[in-house]
């Protein structure tokens, strides 16, 4: 398995995160990336390479231009008003605001962009972010053949990316990495690119990206948004818009879900690919599935990703497998390799 | 002057507020009312009384009953989950969700209500905000001639109301006393109701309540939205829509303001009051245009507020005051009375 991961990402390093009223150490840290880096290493996956730096218009790709000027000067903004520790939204606008243009505040635009209140910019987030994109893109690049080549690859994104939409961040995620990767893949020549997210959590800013396109599948399989995270998308009758209907599919699951109910659910999402019959897969995959997960609640086991990755390798795809969630530190790595055991296996 | 003060209003009792990133004593605390209720009587300003219980149907004339709802019961569920303190949102709707009705699940009713994370629902909040609007109903009902009656009165309400909507809360805001009066007032007979807003922030809330209307009208001298809360709304172009179209109107004024810029859009403000020609006016008072606020940056003097009630007063309609903002706490007593000192000598 090739595998692209720029250390850069552990810039990002939140002091705090607000969870359940109150203020505590942050669930998404750096420990993530490393523990999964020495699992990788440890069971031989494969080689471990830094990707190349790619120039910045791409994320205007499928982000908006002003909204990637507002994170790479936030926390400078943040600094300059003498505030300490990482930047934090207050307030936002409400769902009947009549005006809807970025304020010219900072406390403004921090709530015109942001969806949530646990995704702090730090000072090392626009480093980690841009680095964690261009490992996306390394990955996508490999499949597209532009740098050597070859039928998979793994892209170790983090912070998690597909929470975060065109001009909007939140859910740990600032720069979307698999929608990023997505769109390098079709402009590298695919006609059609299918995504696949098997996070817990539906990926809300992947969804919003390419809501009104037919080029780009998007097929998510997470946790029922009516008990958990996003909340506010990943409803089953969220098929996509205009151009894009009929191209969007959410395959909501209760809490409690285990390994037979959530392989029911990849069927019809193989089968949603299949039918799309893309030149190119990119996986967001989450390990937060897991049963240990302190933020999730289904019931996976260490193995049940083994199963998970001989399902994904069975669609048969060039693919590209770019990493999201997961917070049970601890089983982390040898929850993503169990998942490669069973792709590479497959 | 008719004084009506609930003490039940103190049992709104944050425990912190979330500000530049760092969660501390909360600005918008019970001393602020106690501070103001021992000025009035040192300063003979009158008989302060404890208002009625009026119906709680009576919220719904301008708040969704789905809202009254979630308020009423908040904090309850909040603790049967087990969690300690007071209930936060951790996200919300973004701006191009594609589904915007209330999720089940109370961390998404919190973020699909709730407009900020500086606004905590607290065990005692229910009891404290239904006080509040009965506050506001005492002296609108002592207006109508209800209960006794004459032609103005203080309702001194605690937390603030004016940035409240229909079905949303924020700005320590979570009924919309001033909002909740005006319309009793049209309830009882009168056609037409003013509402000026003299607090240093927009009244989003009234805003929005009133935005289709043409039977009340909203007129507001604030600090431009855009250096300050609320960011998203106050801005001059906003002048309502479809019957109300013409029946809102914004004075933003940049921060550093003092008395004589702000007396002069008082000039525009009373102009455009007379010219609608209402049979009643509800002021939303705060004192947060002093020097000293901690959270503002207008620079009124203390016998400013004098001044201002002598405006209040020189419009000669039966006139609600309705307490709002104001949080240098030391001074907020002596800023009150010094308003209703011209207000009462003009």
């Amino acid at each position: 398995m090739k595998i692209f991961f720029a250390p850069e990402q552990l810039l990002h390093a939140p002091l705090v995160e607000l969870n359940r009223g109150e203020l505590g150490p942050p669930f998404e840290h750096a420990g993530r990336a490393t523990h999964i880096v020495t699992a990788l290493e440890a069971a031989a996956i494969g080689a471990i390479e830094t990707p190349r730096h790619f120039p910045e218009s791409i994320l205007c790709r499928v982000h908006d231009t002003a909204f990637v000027d507002f994170l790479r000067g936030a926390h400078d903004e943040w600094r300059a008003l003498g505030r300490p520790g990482d930047a934090l939204p207050i307030c936002w606008p409400g769902r009947s605001e009549v005006t809807l243009t970025p304020p010219e505040s900072l406390d403004g635009r921090l709530g015109h962009y942001s969806f949530d209140v646990m995704t702090p910019i730090t000072s090392g987030s626009w480093a980690a972010v841009t680095r964690g994109a261009d490992t996306a893109l390394a990955g996508a690049a490999w499949l597209a053949g532009k740098d050597g080549g070859g039928r998979s690859a793994f892209s170790l994104c983090r912070p998690p990316g597909h929470d975060a939409g065109r001009s909007s961040y939140g859910g740990y995620c600032f720069l979307n990495n698999a929608a990023i990767a997505a769109q390098y893949l079709r402009d590298e020549g695919a006609e059609r690119v299918a995504i696949l997210d098997v996070d817990y959590h539906h990926g809300n800013g992947t969804q919003q990206i390419f809501y009104d396109r037919d080029d780009v599948l998007y097929v998510s399989i997470h946790a029922d948004p009516s008990s958990d995270f996003p909340y506010f998308a990943g409803y089953r009758d969220e098929l996509g818009r205009g151009a894009g209907d009929g191209f969007n599919h959410n395959l909501p699951l209760p809490r409690g879900t285990a390994w037979a109910a959530w392989n029911e659910a990849m069927d019809a999402a193989e089968g949603i690919v299949r039918r799309f019959a893309p030149e190119a897969l990119v996986v967001s995959l989450g390990v937060d599935n897991f049963a240990g997960d302190p933020l999730s609640h289904f019931r996976f086991k260490t193995e049940d990703f083994a199963r998970m990755g001989r399902r994904v390798a069975g669609i048969d795809l060039p693919t590209l497998i770019v990493f999201e969630g997961g917070y049970a530190v601890d089983e982390l790595g040898n929850n993503v390799v169990s998942f490669f055991s069973g792709f590479e296996g497959a």
